[in-house]
């Protein structure tokens, strides 16, 4: 079975349905999409999704007769004739026409005599009747312009889902009902981690204390990780002069991407849309011998990139983000060669403390340039192949499975890029290391060799948590909110049953808190309401201080799936959490 | 002894030895300065610092007989002839004479009747004979514009110091040496703390691995200690609507320190001034209750403020620098005098960490606005006077010294200001603590009361460590480069003496990293070389390793201040310089 023809089917069978119980509609496209399909009609009265299950009744109802597809070819006249009235179908007829094209009618149905006709050019499941009638189902309406210019009228969608058997389309339906769930906009709102404000501006988040001290562990792990890798911390400004984007060639080839500039004192500066260029000026402010190289220069870096409005969503799609950015300056291709690989050493390690693993959860692109597009890609093909083929060689090197994508390189080098799935399954680049060629001419980058002489070294250009934001809207819906302990923004909730605990609550927390742990007393309200808030909040442990923990001077700790830890010493769950928080890793 | 009068003298006797050795010359201004005069000459001949020496000894010469000090009111007339040929004296003169003001000729020397005349208005030591003449002596020699402007002759400027003892001269070139060789910017470039770029932009700092290294040491400290004192903190974005900035009225007051607007999609946005209005959008994301107050909202943020580029000066005068803010949202006036005066005990407690005492190194200053100026100032009479009142009983209640300065408060209310004396003896604002009734107001803060109403909050608005740059400068040269070990950017050098001690030297290194400590295996150049190097990076510890250490698996340690740790055991060193770093002071 073609599940893209069998899509397309049933779009003709929806069409057939609508026309039996809306005689007065008129149908425009219907085509197959990503997990279904659907059909745009222009109905005489208004539609809404109540009036879906009657639809979808009147398909199941057709389906078992719909055994036979055939079409004939028919002249622009006979055509326009059959769809009279129908103003959307007719201007499609006189476009194909225009363009010298075939005319197709499809009948669908019973016979190639009685059935449900179609202008359509064809793609169809030959005997629709074969397919399980529980393996579809109607989704939703939406309003949507005919093709898709306001200026046009406005149509209903009706969509559809579709999947081979009933077993994909609920767990497609899972996933996605999972994915609504752990939608990051809907928890981080929920869990209070960040909002955005329309006085501050669209795109730009707010991160409310909660969000901020996730990012700031975040933040920290991933400096305190590169240092111990002997990355160089560096911090350059968020802003710099046209000039410099103009040294570095970016201007021409970002420009879309970067924001009109600011005029200080007839000079012109701009919103960094990445920091490469300043790292460049950077080595380059004292002279350099091969015994600085490899220079790791890193930098948690805030840059802007132009986003349309229509386009901004969450944390993902945002106009100012911070980048764990680096630049490696290296001597030769064999350095360049050991430090893509540790750059992917680096990665895995980042990837694996929030528990992904290679080829499950991520996988490696090789992501190669063109070398006829000079527009595109800086011209240097002998570079280009030389480059390629190392980084090729990192990934036969290591390992594991590995694609390569044609014109998906930057334009100064081929890169290798950590693609990602997200909770809706779709497919993303998470991280990036890139060879560099070009800038080291650009910015004339030299050090003095080992004989004296000055060469020009190469850079690799990697991240390695990616952007700030990205993560966190990943790890969000990773987690589905219940991060593990380390980031967790309240690690404990110390919840005294009544007053006459209050007391010895307050000394849990401050030990708690001494310790390094983020905790806090709680008494405002009932205990159930307190848990439950805890719940919701997810919080990683409460502690209920009732009587007996307060004379016995200890402590019963619940912890999520269902961890109860009945009356232990203080000491002991300290030992347990701190260590968790150390490790990075839930017990 | 009037120190002016004095200066004023001298810089008459510095025409008069001039006069003296260069007939041809052309005297134009010479008035007293803060520590001295100047006279500014148009010479016929070139006079570099070199002629100097002879010119102080002319001074030296002619001073023990100017014991007479006279003067006489002239006509234009009388005026224009004496100065025949010198075109700026007569400049001046009909300058006076426009202005109806009278022309008066003062003679200094031996008498009244014989000595040295120049057009003046007056302000002398009768007897300058009397002075010391070790007291003064002449500095330097600069280009300057008559009057100051490039469209003028170039003038040569003689710059003289003078003091009321030659003690207290002495004092002032020891501190000005001293201050010379604590420059930050000297320091910086020494130490490779931070440099500039031509191609980036101007005032735009780029910090080096080991400043970066400093300031994420500070900021760490900062934002750690401020959640310890009970801070949210929060991220907020660098730009935002100009939208906000008119909401929140900081637009007209500011205009002139904001860089220009950057178009979006037709929407104007502006690098931040300021954080206040997105601390209030975010406090307003929520409704929020007597409950969540005080709420101390904290954020080390980014803030760029317009300087003219003449005005650019290291760390001290940037475009865009980074500042430990907050704004503690507070319910009535009694809990934002509880606000205040915890946010001086945060100061007093930072300061301390950098060894500052109060009234010593800096002391309070209660800054005042004015009723009248209500272009200036927020109206509001009666909320200044309880403000102001306010602030004061905290201050008198704190005990100790502070003064009160009119005209100095924030447009939307007064404050508390930290004043500190640099290295130079020039006294700056190093943190402040205002107290603001507009905001609220303006951008229509409320909370729930206990009684179920709706009640507007107050805002005390402050800084604990002030801006990351400036505090940097400072720190710089306070420390003269010599850091506390917690924020040394090296706090260890480890230092085989041959190669045959290099595999225990990794292992000393190691185990210090491992502990936490920045260390480093230095190898290249010899030992003497080595050492020297350690001097003059003012690395606090070296460990030199030989034939002794290595076979007893100890350590030799050298300090600042000659300590020497004669083969101790590594754990000993480990345990003191890991307590020296978590208690954020050198033993």
């Amino acid at each position: 079975m073609n599940i893209e023809h069998t899509r397309h089917s049933l779009a003709h069978l929806l069409g057939a349905a609508v026309m039996s119980l809306y005689p007065d509609a008129k149908l425009t496209l219907g085509p197959a999409i990503e997990d279904g399909f659907y059909y745009d009609v222009s109905f005489a009265q208004n539609i809404s999704s109540d009036d879906l299950p009657k639809i979808e009744a009147k398909m199941r109802e057709m389906l078992p007769s719909w055994k036979s597809v055939s079409h004939r070819e028919v002249s622009k006249e006979e055509a326009l004739e059959y769809y009279k009235g129908n103003e959307f179908k007719i201007e499609l007829i006189n476009e194909i026409a225009e363009k010298g094209e075939k005319i197709t009618l499809y009948t669908m149905g019973p016979s190639a005599d009685s059935g449900f006709t179609d202008l359509c050019r064809g793609g169809h499941t030959d005997d629709l009747s074969s397919i399980d009638p529980e393996s579809f189902k109607l989704d939703r309406v939406a309003g949507a312009y005919w093709r898709g210019s306001e200026k046009n009228p406005m149509l209903t969608r009706i969509y559809g889902i579709a999947f081979e058997s009933k077993a994909s389309l609920d767990e497609f339906l899972h996933m996605r009902e999972e994915a609504e769930k752990r939608d990051h906009r809907k928890l981080g709102k929920e869990l209070g981690l960040f909002t955005f404000s329309q006085t501050v501006g669209q795109g730009l988040p707010i991160w409310l204390p909660k969000g901020a001290t996730i990012r700031r562990e975040l933040e920290r792990f991933i400096v305190d990780t590169e240092l111990d890798w002997g990355y160089l911390h560096v911090n350059t400004p968020d802003i710099a002069k046209l000039d410099l984007y103009r040294k570095s060639g970016h201007y021409p080839y970002y420009k879309e991407s970067m924001y009109a500039p600011i005029v200080i004192d007839d000079e012109e500066f701009m919103l960094r849309p990445m920091t490469c260029p300043h790292h460049f000026e950077l080595f380059s402010d004292s002279p350099k011998s091969y015994r600085d190289l490899p220079m790791r220069i890193a930098e948690l870096a805030k840059l802007y990139r132009y986003e349309a409005s229509g386009e901004l969503s969450g944390l993902v799609r945002v106009r100012g983000f911070c980048l764990a950015d680096a630049h490696i300056i290296c001597a030769d291709p064999k350095q360049a060669q050991d430090e893509v690989s540790k750059a992917l050493d680096l990665i895995e390690y980042v990837a694996n403390v929030f528990g992904l693993k290679r080829d499950i959860d991520y996988w490696y692109r090789l992501s190669l340039g063109d070398r006829t597009d000079d527009k595109k890609y800086y011209k240097n093909d002998s570079a280009w192949d030389e480059g390629e083929a190392l980084l090729r060689e990192i990934l036969v090197g290591r390992g594991g499975k590995f694609y390569e994508a044609e014109n998906e390189a930057a334009f100064y080098g081929p890169k290798i890029d950590i693609q990602m799935k997200d909770v809706r399954g779709k497919d993303n680049t998470a991280f990036t290391v890139q060879y560099d060629f070009c800038m080291p001419e650009r910015f004339n980058l030299e050090y003095t060799a080992q004989d004296g002489t000055k060469k020009r070294p190469l850079v690799v250009h990697r991240s390695s948590i990616g952007a700030i934001e990205r993560v966190m809207a990943f790890l969000i819906e990773h987690y589905a909110g219940a991060f593990p302990v380390w980031i967790s923004p309240l690690q404990v909730a110390v919840l005294p049953v009544g007053e006459m605990h209050e007391e010895y609550a307050m000394e849990i927390t401050k030990a708690l808190k001494d310790a390094g742990v983020r905790a806090e007393t709680w008494t405002t309200d009932g205990l159930g309401k307190r848990i439950r808030k805890a719940k919701i909040e997810k919080v990683p442990y409460q502690i209920v201080i009732g009587d007996k923990e307060r004379d016995a001077k200890t402590v019963t700790v619940e912890g999520r799936n269902d961890l109860k830890l009945e009356q232990i010493k203080l000491d002991e769950f300290v030992t347990r959490i701190v260590s968790e928080i150390k490790n990075r890793k839930d017990l």
